[in-house]
């Protein structure tokens, strides 16, 4: 026998929950028109992911559960779906209180035990719900905070095939819900997540499902959310697996998608806690999705961050952004990822030349914008930075051609770097485009970004990716077609953009290496302190720098951790991002 | 017979573990010079509270371990102490495993299992441990991300007293980990605590120490940690209640304190799990520290204030700080408070008059540093003003006076306020004074502070107090002398600063209630949605105000959490602070 399966890979918005409602109701439908027996949604579809302390309203919870009603009498008949959403101990749905669904039940939700939980919806009914057993509490996750664990696993058959109930991180435990569901029977596992990206977290996955399929011999469905939500994007990525452990199906990458295929199950007799009918209409063709290719590991970091980019601006009410241009290699690599994530049409590069500029800041910078179509403004800020040094006085050194010869310092660079954040944040005030920061995540770790200068911003698509990184991003867009809305091909990054020695040109003949260690040392020491948690003496027996080199770099590190407090968010893209990733003290006399 | 105990209320700090282990023993040799039985430090004393990630780095826990051995081999013999610390699985102080003091025992922290622990130490022993079982994990508390909970309890017999070992939250449960000790025998509990503090906060503590004290018959000694801590500020107020549920002892608020006490206990026989001998002289007198009374509920906050900024100050290297003034109450309260903290001399003003300044900023803001005795520097932002007016050109509208009648709009106003920030961080950059920032939790609420601009700087005193509390902490200080380091007394605060209508000075004529309620209704509306989770229609039903303007302030609530996002850290006082207490997305379809 056959259980036609629908994934669909849904952009469940955050606190959206009407909207949600209407996602899943089309998709639904469409899976519905293919004849499929089941669709599987993400977790917690009517809430988006993570709602956060959203979850500490009451009305909130409320009108989330009024969402499971709603989708489950508005779906189409014949084809069960699985929706995630939040439970109450009080509001077990499949045995109707009406006072649920007409408003909070409860007068506190703070004193309310709420669950992570999955609906199992079919001819307009709430036929079953399974509760989360695993909360992940650590990285960027906080369930714990919010969430009560349940061991109770849940078989449903649908169409006569036993169909295991499971959320997100039940699946990262062996045997856990999925070995328990199978001994109770099931045949084929549904599970809905909102797993967020980071480079290399496919293979993870896969090796999860692979394992428990391949134990139970059992069909699994992962199914992602998709989409940017503040400081992570869920790439969807959604797959399913077979009882050999080999990937069937999938779907898209950072894209909506809906994916319908047929599983074979041999016909068993099972004893599941509830049976639906299931009417799906086999007899209808279907797309087959086999194993198609995914992105290359640098091309799936750059769907990252345009993904993540385009729904920040977007769900947050811009259209247009500024970037500033300094022609280096950063700035340029925003460009190109705002370009293709909003349309290079609502993309100003504001070039803002001081005296301390190269020629080439200004030419390729200009380039860029001639290759990526965008438009630009120029700003110098000579004057400005006059103004405000005559101001200052004798309080500050200002100026590298004074009459008493004396130097200026770390004050004078900032504040070139803050007179363009204040150039950006007026034209972005009176304009209202959202300003992209441009610092990438090593000058973030040591904290050579400028507070409020080249920092102020609104979002920040660089802040998780290392400095050669960046330069593999420029390289692969320069290789490959645009993506999403871009429509620049070729060279759009210039090629003396990416050859030329990175310099922030706050000082006449500045380079980043007069400072710092070359970039293939810093970043090392950075994932490594950062990312993989290491000592120093952990990296230096590692030889990937001297001690006094890595004690330098990691005390620039702690020292900076107040900066990257006061900075815009960025994606996570690795396995250890800054911010709610990381959660460090900012006063602290560790030092190691 | 009677048990000496001292509560020693000491300001550990985080990640500075050498530092804490000095600073038990210095209050544990005082407490043994007393005649002191036993001494009870605070929660996690080894790393401070909360080290948050600090506790992935198995370094890190090393080193608590070995503090912990360190300690108990150089505390004075005699006198027993309890002390706070990280637990493993693997390291079990009492039967004690060479590797762990000789450094990490385990690979990866993040495999480890880790407990919030108590040590009891007498004679150059570990003698017992005790692992918290009640973990908060809400607000600003993130305990379930690190520690698992054990369900243990532990009594000890001191000097013939059978003592319950208990940590913070294990007192916030009936009858909990405090009642199965009083079950097990104990007579005295001690409570190592880390609770930060908010207005209110006493009443709750007390309450439930007093409901155990009653309910067994017992001593419950209250033992908190002191000091401000990145966004939190830890009180002590440590003390010790009787079987009467009536408070016998109390130390200092907001500084460091140890009280020596006798506690009468009939002699049992009791079968504790560990007996020390406990060989305090209680021949020697002791400073009998009855119902001392507490700072009224505005000097508390005032004494929050300072004891934070002073210590985020001076345990990140600042002995200096820099603060805007504008004449205004805002500006003229973090005056005070850091004059109170670093000592008038080291805290300058700078006065950065616009055009569109009243002459009355001015005068207000001299007679504050006056009466402060704070040097001030004044800086014109005419000039400035105008040269990146004359950049912007077209771009933005800038003036008042412009000769094509044009008025300016937002962006205007917040160049003014960049401009500044911009000024004082020159100074501060130059300098290495720290700025601090004026902004209160109403202005946070609604975004009326601007992002770079008096939002620009390291720490953020008034970010958890609303509008009107401002109003009352001047008035408080002007009544009181001057606590901690501060020396001016009598009226610091002008009473026109107090008394005139607040303006943010950006256009001619600006009042802040041309946009905003009235305070009165703005703080009540900031209260209930915020720290009470209040919905738009439960505050209308108050009767606090309309609901077009209850709606619109919580619009504007939800559209600034991008601006808070970026905000300094300031100190929590009230029950739900921004930040931290507070964990919203800032891209979210749910306004309600």
């Amino acid at each position: 026998m056959t259980l036609r399966i629908a994934l669909a890979q849904i952009a469940a918005r955050v606190g959206d929950i009407d909207g949600n409602v209407d996602r899943v109701l089309d998709a639904w439908r469409r899976a519905a028109d293919q004849g499929a027996d089941l669709v599987v949604f993400t977790e917690l579809t009517t809430t988006g992911y993570p709602p956060e302390d959203l979850l500490l309203k009451p009305e909130f919870v409320a009108a989330n559960l009024d969402a499971v009603h709603r989708m489950a009498a508005e779906g189409p008949r014949g084809t069960a779906a699985i929706v995630g959403y939040v439970g109450t101990a009080e509001g077990d749905l499949v045995h109707e209180d009406p006072a649920v669904s007409a408003g909070p039940a409860v007068a506190s939700a703070a004193d309310q035990e709420l669950t992570n939980s999955a609906a199992v919806l079919c001819d307009g009914e709430v036929v079953a719900t399974y509760d989360k057993l695993r909360l992940p509490n650590y990285g960027v996750f906080d369930e714990a905070r919010y969430f009560t664990p349940v061991d109770r696993p849940l078989v449903v058959s649908i169409a006569g095939v036993p169909v295991g109930v499971t959320v997100c991180e039940d699946l990262w435990i062996e045997p856990g819900p999925l070995g328990r569901a199978a001994d109770a029977g099931a045949r084929v596992i549904a599970n809905l997540n909102a797993s967020p990206y980071h480079r290399g977290k496919r293979a993870d996955r896969e090796r999860w499902a692979a394992t428990h399929a391949e134990r139970d011999g059992t069909w699994v469905a992962y199914v992602n959310v998709v989409g940017g939500q503040d400081d992570v994007v869920f790439d969807g990525d959604s797959f399913l697996i077979g009882p050999d452990g080999r990937v069937r199906a999938r779907a898209a990458q950072f894209r909506e998608d809906l994916v319908v295929v047929d599983v074979p199950v041999d016909p068993i007799e099972v004893d599941a806690e509830v049976a639906v009918r299931g009417a799906g209409d086999a007899s209808r063709p279907v797309v087959r999705h086999e194993d198609l290719p995914r992105l290359d590991p640098v091309g799936e970091v750059w769907h990252a961050l345009v993904r993540a980019t385009r729904d920040y601006c977007h769900e947050n009410g811009f259209r247009d952004a500024l970037i500033g241009l300094s022609g280096g290699i950063d700035s340029a690599v925003v460009a190109a990822v705002a370009a293709d994530a909003l349309g290079a049409d609502h993309v100003t590069g504001v070039l803002m030349p001081s005296p301390y500029s190269s020629d080439h800041s200004v030419s390729d910078a200009e380039a860029l914008a001639g290759a990526l179509g965008m438009p630009t403004e120029t700003l110098h800020i000579g004057r400005p930075l006059e103004a405000v040094g005559d101001v200052l006085g004798d309080l500050v050194i200002t100026g590298f051609d004074r009459e008493d010869g004396q130097q200026p310092g770390v004050a004078y660079e900032n504040l070139q770097a803050r007179l363009r954040g204040l150039l950006l944040m007026a034209l972005s005030n009176e304009t209202g485009a959202i300003v992209l920061t441009t610092g990438n995540k090593s000058e973030y770790a040591v904290g050579y970004a400028t507070l409020y200068g080249d920092m102020a911003g609104g979002f920040a698509p660089l802040k998780d990716v290392p400095k050669l990184l960046v330069y593999e991003l420029a390289r692969w867009r320069n290789a490959n077609p645009a993506p999403f809305d871009g429509d620049a091909d070729g060279e759009v990054i210039p090629v003396s953009t990416i050859d030329k020695p990175p310099s922030a040109e706050l000082r006449p003949d500045q380079r980043d290496d007069d400072s710092l260690p070359p970039y293939e040392v810093l970043d090392a020491i950075v994932e490594g302190y950062v990312e993989q948690l290491r000592s120093i003496a952990d990296i230096v027996a590692e030889g990937i720098a001297d001690e006094d080199v890595v004690r330098r770099i990691v005390q620039l590190i702690e020292r900076a951790e107040f900066k990257r407090r006061q900075a815009a968010p960025g994606p996570k893209v690795t396995t250890r991002a800054f911010g709610r990733d990381r959660r460090v003290p900012m006063t602290s006399g560790w030092n190691n």
